[in-house]
């Protein structure tokens, strides 16, 4: 991209949870905490699916063969957050079956780290996500209010969640990323241990619609990856990664250019 | 980069106003505004002065060589703000004469307008903003507390900004905009405008330190740029934008790879 020839980054990849850019979202937290060491690159794309995941991955992400040619950016880590759609019951439109949402999982996965794959990417570290609860109340009244808000156009919509049932997505998740041998952040057992419980009225400070998250709910998340990838990778710790830039007090004033070649040098060799 | 190829971007380059990615700043507003339209990619570096903007930007903006190969992420509009930092007193590690400052404007225009220039990039729009005022006493004290902080470490340091020296520099800015023919967003009076005036406690609610915006600050630029945008290049208001990947309704359940790939092949021959 534009800017990213000397800049890697972190690659946010699943449906609506991940595609927030608001105050207090995962990629706003993340793009804070990562200032200066990495982009963060939100490929969220709302209402989307696992079924949908592979076919979108092989148009967003960047084939070995353009990587190889030097002129693309390096993806240190992505994380790969679906489930909290292919769970809605069944004869909905996004429904994955749970069986298939495990496929699609690992599928994806392969993309990434089979030779054979056109996106290939070894470096490329994989974390899933596991979808958190749904509070079915919230979210269903909150869906009637939109379909009202819209002009109450053809049916209103029928409650298309249910706790139980996402929970085994959940849970699915996490069995596909012990299976490939990838990491994963339980998110829901996370919040479920930080709410106390998995009680609507637990539960509700970490969601303004029943399926979306607060800032509060993106907190637990954000502190979960973030104690995650600092401790099993060290090296992506923000605050012992030198920045891409010198800091402005080490510019030497009288050839300034010497300190910024020189990150694309150190990056060039291998040392950034 | 790694998921560049079908996403352009609005390149926001500059010093440390630039740089926040911290709730309601600038970049967070744009990623939020322009959520699946455009990516928002950071390049703003505290501390940096227009003396460093040329290298920096040679090392960070893709080659127009590079581009022709098709593999890197257009920039539809680069934000070009500084002058916070060249206005410092002389002496003072970070000043740029104010000359120098213009010439150092012109040549990073020149850098993308000139078909010489190995960044050439004629669909690049510019736009340049100006540094708003600055509260003296404000960013003194600030500095004070935070080399109190730092264990009180060498000599402590003096008062290094004047509003009317930083104003020189936000009006020499809108000259150079004028001057080379780009856009330019007079930020310094637009803030004032808002504030009422430029005494202190009108200025107060838009700086935490003296230098840097609160959120309420960044608002006023963000909705300045906003309408800017919207009314003179209409195809950049994310409103009417298509989404690089379609609304999850219209994604055909029996073959949604053609949804996907649609996006790709549109934006191959340039629909896009």
């Amino acid at each position: 991209m534009a800017s990213a020839a000397y800049t890697d980054c972190i690659l946010l990849f699943g449906d609506s949870l991940t595609q927030a850019w608001s105050p207090g979202s995962l990629a706003q937290r993340m793009a804070e905490h990562y200032l200066r060491r990495l982009d963060i690159v939100n490929r969220g794309y709302g209402g989307y699916n696992s079924d949908w995941a592979s076919p979108v991955f092989e148009q967003i992400f960047t084939k070995a063969s353009v990587r190889e040619a030097g002129q693309s950016q390096a993806v240190r880590i992505i994380t790969i957050w679906f489930g909290a759609n292919d769970a809605v019951l069944p004869g909905q439109r996004q429904h994955v079956p749970l069986e298939r949402y495990k496929t699609n999982l690992s599928k994806l996965i392969s993309l990434i780290r089979s030779p054979a794959s056109e996106w290939y990417s070894p470096q490329t570290k994989i974390i899933l996500i596991n979808p958190p609860p749904v509070i079915e109340t919230a979210w269903h009244l909150s869906s009637l209010q939109k379909w009202r808000d819209f002009g109450s156009k053809g049916d209103p919509p029928t409650p298309n969640r249910d706790r139980r049932v996402t929970k085994q997505y959940a849970e699915a998740c996490v069995e596909v990323a012990k299976a490939e041998g990838v990491d994963v952040i339980d998110f829901w057992n996370t919040l479920v241990q930080r709410a106390g419980g998995e009680e609507p009225e637990r539960l509700a400070p970490f969601f303004y619609d029943g399926l979306h998250l607060t800032a509060e709910g993106y907190k637990v998340l954000f502190e979960a990856l973030k104690g995650f990838i600092n401790s099993k990778y060290p090296e992506l710790n923000p605050e012992t990664m030198e920045m891409r830039m010198p800091h402005w007090a080490d510019v030497e004033l009288d050839a300034p250019e010497k300190a910024f070649e020189g990150v694309r040098r150190r990056r060039l060799i291998g040392e950034l």
